[in-house]
């Protein structure tokens, strides 16, 4: 008999396997932290809304704000995957554009915050590293790496570079908004890398 | 007869130009900040150091950290200056590595804690824009105009993106310290932009 998830949060909580209530977690905050940021997220409102003890979430995350993140980092897998449909600039075009687009929801204002409080907190900015950016530019690498052994980035290009040159630039505009987060901008970003901005030598 | 600076301060303090009570002010605090960072700077101090009273200095600067801010904009100017030999990509090589040399003193990380503060507090990230990034943002905008007017940079880039995939790239380094901002990396970063990423096309 397969009960439902209600009915197992119910009951049999301390059987339930702990991926299980990890992953029911995760889930709970990730909605809180999409459609409010983390102002207002505590382990007992995350408790109440993922069926779960108090004490169980203590024991898997040291504190809400880590929990924010690895729930963050989750919540945003599939928005934030990399397509590989062979070509390199439209798949990076599409996940910066849909990268931009998290990052106006209010869970990406949040990361903004995070960044900004971790560089008074080391504590903070080590579990934003270990459960958020860590994560984030490996998958950036692997995409990128792909290309580059297809013959589509040089193979001389360092890529954890172009990691700071592409989402690292979008960062910097949220973080110091001088100049807007645009469709035009993150065209450019791409273009800029790929195509180079010295004028070709032309021969005659 | 010429008085001297310390005599003069002491003195007809009242009848000394604003201009020069403003520069030994600005001075005064960009000693403080670029030896020690923010975290003890008050108005008291400066009055101190600058010999002006706290009441000329609240009259010019609304609060510490916008004195701060405008200070080390003046203090880092000589450093951060945009030479200009012609070659635009050693001039940005040179200019980069003094601005990741800047950024790991005392004053570079207190710009760091500032950005982190402003995600949170609007009025510190309007006084960081109007007296730090635009200004530096315009500065090294016109040393780019200036190589794109000389056919160094092609026309249809917009070279105001290139700020952030230059400066900006290192400040995210900075900011979510991932990866180290070594000089590998800033030489990247200009090799990447001028000779772009894609394998070039071979004519047979």
């Amino acid at each position: 008999m397969i009960a439902e998830p209600g009915e197992t949060a119910r009951r049999g909580r301390g059987r339930r396997p702990i991926d299980e209530v990890r992953a029911d977690v995760l889930r709970a905050t990730g909605d809180i932290v999409l459609a409010e940021g983390i102002a207002r997220l505590t382990f007992e409102r995350v408790a109440k809304a993922a069926g779960v003890s108090k004490t169980t979430i203590y024991k898997l995350w040291p504190s809400p704000g880590a929990l924010a993140m690895d729930a963050y980092f989750h919540a945003v897998a599939g928005t934030l995957a990399f397509d590989d449909t062979g070509d390199v600039r439209a798949d990076l075009l599409a996940q910066l554009h849909s990268f931009a687009a998290v990052m106006r929801t209010p869970g990406g204002r949040a990361v903004l915050q995070l960044i900004g409080a971790a560089q008074t907190d080391a504590d903070l900015a080590a579990s934003y590293r270990a459960l958020y950016s860590t994560g984030r530019r490996a998958l950036a690498c692997e995409r990128l790496t792909r290309a580059q052994e297809r013959g589509q980035i040089r193979p001389e290009v360092d890529v954890r570079v172009l990691v700071d040159q592409l989402w690292g630039a979008i960062y910097h505009r949220l973080l110091v908004p001088d100049e807007p987060v645009d469709d035009a901008f993150i065209d450019a970003l791409v273009t800029n890398l790929f195509d180079g901005i010295s004028v070709p030598k032309t021969v005659i």
